[in-house]
């Protein structure tokens, strides 16, 4: 059901109900991102983001499908993929935001970071602003937190300020929460507990979604191990690791969604999408699996995902 | 007497009048407070708060009563034990506050901390603002500060800070002054003089409300020891030490209220309120001992709580 | 010769003359601050300050004396005694300003320190602000610098901040200019040179009154200490040493006053104050000397003091 | 084709189409660039920068040729050049920006650098703002990045503030994109995969123009290296690499500009044009080129340059 | 011929024509302070500076001229020498300027030190505003640089800040620059080839006028040693090296000035101004030597000083 049916979704208008802090102005965006493409009405989404350029350099995010070293690619790909929406740095949207009004919801990514060196506590740096996505058109914008790093509680900061500006401006606020950083260990930033926790701290910064990784079943946090144990909270399988993820995100008061990580096959990467139905969750961003491939397959793949996401009951 | 009644209870009136540098607006929000709830116009206040899903994880915080994820729950329960206020970080205050908007007055925290790694020196990250409290309808605003941290002036120039534009914008400013850092023993964080000292801290620096934890008898500073001990000043027991908290906090001109601390026995628990009581303090924040129990029992508690504040002559 | 006596005493309106570079509302408030209580109209100044409850602690403040932990108890002290100011923090003032509301003129201590561990290279907090002492009803604002700190620019820098502003709003700036640091020795910090030098700084950065210590006849910078002597400045005795300080404050036309410091006898605390007399200092600010002991015995100390100062034949 | 013509060359009005994020301010000052001087139409630029005498001192700068001490030399250059633009720092533009008013475009550096120590992790200080460029009229902005330094984050946020700001006053941004820093090795600052990267985040935070150096064929980062093989990135050459380059600056929808690089043989340098010609490369900046000479031998040499760059087909 | 001349100077109209892009404002300040006191029009300039009490103490700049103790003593002493203007801190400019007002031009310096340790990599604190200047009637703000400290970029940017906001309120901004901190030697802080360059910083920066110390014949950076030697560039007597620092401050186009530095034998000082004049030098600023010896042997040796200047041909 698409952005503009003549009647909304009644689980568009269930999900919208859950903010009820927020002015008409993000809730109508809100609305845009849900109801556009595929799994528009449905109350799923699937985003395409491609900010891999500017974090991992152009040539190891294009090489291997050089036409996605045009910014214009990447519009076209989460048009015709029927993608709920695309996010990129502001050179990317500025470069074919013209060209694309009103084709697909845009967000605009606040901040990123370079990798010219292996930084142990990242932060990344603020390249976008509320202004810039408002003059560009864009629904929402999207800001990366990384809990552990011992620069967490700037970006915490940063986020504020950023969400408050965006509220005011009728924005949706999209927080990437990756928990990395001295103070964890290397299988820590996708342990239970710590991405649990990552969701929640974004929620309580004041995020209308937000964005994690698939947890594991390890647990890093000595303190919260033993809850875990106590209270036998099930985390065995990823389903259920998504549902106490949801539970997390403010018990599904809040959108939670998922990153579909590094190349892998592509069918076990579909397996996640369904145990991420399975658990509740509301659906995947999906970047370099989409676009470092040939567009016919980046094409078949969204909409393999796309599917299995439609084809549940609710 | 409820905060609608007719007539404002004397203890009320008494208390106002001792914020005679605040403007009416701010003096209508403690009245609202103060009026409010079970112990409404006693003059005492007993005030949940749900931050621990921020600073110590959600799983950590709501498992062992898997309602308590959701934001909705904190609301229902602050307002059927007939809280004075509930006290909370942005995100789950946005979550409730239409729902329940003027069902109980809400005290939007300012800043939070994770808990990621053990950190010696601690500081928040500010998370909210006064403009946020505003539009959520909060009465106050929290703000943490921990004297004997490395990082105490900066957040002491926080709390200047965000009480100024309060007090302009007419909101009651509470702190929680919890000593902590390396400049500290483990056992001087609750040391009778450290405590004092961080109470008076949170009151010059222009806290209307100043939340601290129960002190043990333990003196922590030299200078301060010789003190107590050449004064004689009365600190044996934990009533003896309330009522010299009391007079740290400007003789009792300042509303000073203490902290429920880790799940004990309700027993114990019960008699620590009976010494605030009889010490003078004004109420407490009970928030673990709260919410991480089933709704009937920590109702039950609140009770319990609310009666012996309410039991005494005064 | 009170404030609002009819003429103003000559002594006064040539003091004023030497600030010909403020405006209309500083020349107003400042002779207040010199009209005010038993001293006014003599040009001489006895101010009483209160921020040891913030510097050292409740207990060790007030201990002595417990009716000194109410806010209000100072404001009379200041009243009773004819006091030409009463200078404290934030909260203090907050706490007795409508109580005694034109009754002694008021100065906001703007920035403050506290004592949970001993730190080399001192800074303090701000705490207060410009429109904090003006809705207080403040003639004045202090600010403490310590010369010798590592981080003493920083605070030049606040300091010069808020007088620009304090001008702008007709209000008179007190520098209360301490030095200490680790680039001096502890009894560098009260040695002639560097005192001298820090009243200097003190007027150069635009403070209407400075506070230093009494200095000693120590030098402390090899290259100063080889002009005194070269020189042959007086400094043998307190008085020469107090005139030398009056000479470094712009040659005697800034008012320059000086602190009781630690207990000591009254006897040698009378002694120091003559000494102040006689080497042209404009008074003292008296603070631990007069509120750690009984209002009477406080009072019957005061009024000595202003006694000495009013002896004098100018 | 000079600015002045009746009809813009279709080769402007092309590249003019990529940039349909920005105004028609930008716009119309990206067409001052493009159409001036000599290249004027042809979608190629030369540009002459003069901000050596800030970077490396004026004696080094100019000893060769003394006549180049005088600011107003360089204007005189650029003019009788045909060079489609001059950019320099604020003082050398404040010293010759109304002699020379409508003569050239100008732009001014925003941030520059001296040279008194060797830094390992270099950053530039902000010594020219927006509303400098508007006031000399200017028609672009310049400012350096150096990625691959510890200090790029602070370094990527001022340059995402100024081409905000710069971007909304209708002027054109161009970055010099300078690979430098401790993460780097001093092969590596012109590594092919480190001279794209570059490139490429200068057009994500918002570049219209990036300037980069000519690129060896040298693979600093491990995991680039290994895409750069297993996908056979011919960067063999030199007209390849600029070729890549051209790729990597969003596939040749922004305009990328080469340095000259320190003095070499004429020659060199007439080839390495002929290879950015070849490659797609829009153009170059020239200064101690053409300035450490005679203004008969620079004239001479620009001349050249420009007769490759216009010599081209498209 | 004095600034109230009916005709301008045809040398200080030249002047003028080197500031095209400064406002009628700046232009008519710095006519003010060319054509005022006794070299009035000549073109030349000598300023009295008096910052040493806040820089190296009361008692080391003034023991041994008491009289300059006060702060009415310097504006008398620069009024009857017939200096250009006179320069001070904030708060020496505050306690003259209503007495002294209109009687010569003034200069607040902007930013002071003082000397409390031995900092290697000094910085000065801001401790005056634009609007200071302005409301004190002043024709010129001064700002102390010192290009080789590791902080100098941090002074590059606030400098950059003063002047643009200076240039706005039509004042004249005069730059000392002094090369000094732990990238120099101490022979390198007046290195030929460091103190060429720091007076091409501050003219890039965008000084009107530059005041640097007399450079010595020593080179310290060795890329522009190898310059100096292989271009012959003449700087063998103390006029050569004047007119070499007269090239790098624009090729002349910049009023350069030189301090008198400490106190030599007045013969050597007489010296040095007429190698200034020689080299094409536009005059001096003369502290210590003018203040710290009685008036009458100052103004003695002003008049000396001016008459050297006034003796030129140009």
């Amino acid at each position: 059901m698409a952005w503009n049916s003549v009647i909304m979704a009644p689980r568009v208008k269930e999900i919208l109900s859950w903010y009820g802090a927020d002015n008409p102005g993000t809730l109508t965006n809100l609305a845009r991102l849900l109801n556009h493409g595929t799994l528009g009405g449905t109350g799923k989404m699937v985003i395409l983001p491609v900010d891999q350029g500017f974090e991992h350099g152009p040539a190891r995010s294009f090489a291997m499908n050089p036409a996605a070293y045009s910014p214009l690619y990447h519009f076209e790909l989460a048009i015709e993929a029927g993608c709920n929406a695309y996010a990129a740095p502001l050179g990317f949207l500025e470069a074919g935001a013209r060209e694309f009004a009103g084709d697909v919801p845009l967000i605009l990514k606040l901040n990123s970071k370079d990798l010219t060196s292996d930084e142990k506590d990242p932060i990344s740096a603020r390249t976008g602003t509320i202004d810039d996505a408002l003059r560009l058109g864009c629904s929402a914008v999207g800001f990366t937190i990384y809990p552990g790093s011992a620069l967490r509680l700037e970006m915490y900061e940063q986020l504020a300020e950023f969400a408050h500006e965006a509220k005011q401006a009728g924005l949706v606020v999209i927080v990437w929460s990756y928990p990395r950083g001295t103070s964890l260990s290397k299988e820590g930033e996708t342990a239970m507990d710590v991405d649990g926790y990552a969701a929640h701290i974004a929620c309580q910064i004041g995020a209308h979604i937000v964005k994690i990784k698939l947890p594991t079943a390890h647990l890093e946090q000595a303190a919260a191990k033993k809850v875990y144990e106590t209270e036998k909270v099930p985390i065995a399988t990823t389903a259920e690791r998504v549902r106490h993820c949801v539970q997390c995100a403010f018990d599904g008061r809040r959108i939670l969604i998922f990153s579909g990580g590094p190349s892998e096959s592509d069918e076990k990467l579909l397996d996640s999408i369904r145990a991420i139905r399975e658990g509740g969750g509301f659906g995947s961003i999906i970047g370099r699996n989409s676009f470092q491939r040939s567009k016919k397959d980046g094409l078949k793949l969204l909409r393999q995902i796309m599917e299995i996401y439609a084809d549940q009951k609710k």
